[in-house]
């Protein structure tokens, strides 16, 4: 599977962006790029770090039976973001998006974006329902919220702190049909 | 760690029910034994019933490094029950449990409760603040929630429709201090 956003309206100076590229095979060199972005973004704590890398060795010694998919977005070979998600167990055709990050360095470009609406036609063309996806409350993460509800998810349900003392959880989601 | 029932306070015929105890250690036999709880409860799908097991496998490959904690209900040297929780990654202090489940021929018993009592304690010496508690909104389970609220848990949040249509997600939670 690849994809390419849309050509730039306003070229600017220089030679144009080199083209974005999706890949949904994994690779075992995955695992270490996912845990440097994943840091890198200063998003997570390092418990959810080791847990990001995880799933992708857990995908690699498993495939899809171990209930995940990935998705990389790729610049000239280098990974600058990633998607995990998959099937929620135990229920009908709901998806949960377990990791959206995009390396510090290439932000504020579209792949986050991008990425997310590769993860919505994949789990459409799975016979997935609904995508849901948390999130915490604290500022730190109020890009995140407005990124999710730009795209077309909706607060469905709101846990008081569950993280910590007045850090909630926040439950998105999206009907895919 | 053990425990007993308060003794009955009216004598049936017949011998005294032998001792319920609870013991925190898990052997490689609890592995078929909760499969087989879980599955004759008539309560989980085939795959729940899986990864009740599986849950068991990995504490016996990974120790406590696992994440999970188990207490097993038993009486005359067989288990009748058993609960399996533990801390919330990523998480301040707030417990899972993940699962509760009592054999259907020793239901009605109080071991349900002797669980749930033993997890709220273990959690508490923890320092754990929070259990939190999933289930469905299904007819099924209607004795589920009421067993959770009977036992001082409160309905935090829903989901609608977040198992399939028509079947909610229940959150219940009970802060410990």
């Amino acid at each position: 599977m690849s994809s390419r956003p849309p050509a730039e309206s306003t070229p600017r100076e220089g030679a144009a962006p080199a083209p974005l590229t999706l890949r949904d095979t994994v690779r075992p060199a995955d695992a270490p790029r996912v845990e440097q972005i994943v840091r890198e973004t200063g998003f997570f704590h390092p418990e959810e770090v080791l847990v990001a890398r995880e799933l992708v060795e857990t995908f690699l010694a498993q495939g899809p039976a171990s209930g995940y998919a990935f998705l990389f977005a790729e610049r000239e070979g280098v990974t600058l973001g990633y998607a995990c998600y998959g099937p929620i167990p135990m229920s009908d055709r709901r998806y949960d998006l377990y990791w959206i990050a995009t390396a510090p360095q290439a932000q504020g470009g579209g792949i986050g974006k991008a990425l997310l609406l590769a993860v919505e036609a994949d789990v459409a063309r799975r016979g997935g329902a609904r995508i849901y996806v948390e999130t915490s409350s604290k500022p730190l993460y109020a890009p995140t919220r407005a990124f999710y509800l730009r795209a077309g998810y909706r607060l469905e349900a709101t846990l008081p702190g569950f993280y910590a003392d007045h850090d909630d959880k926040l439950i998105y989601t999206k009907y895919l049909r």
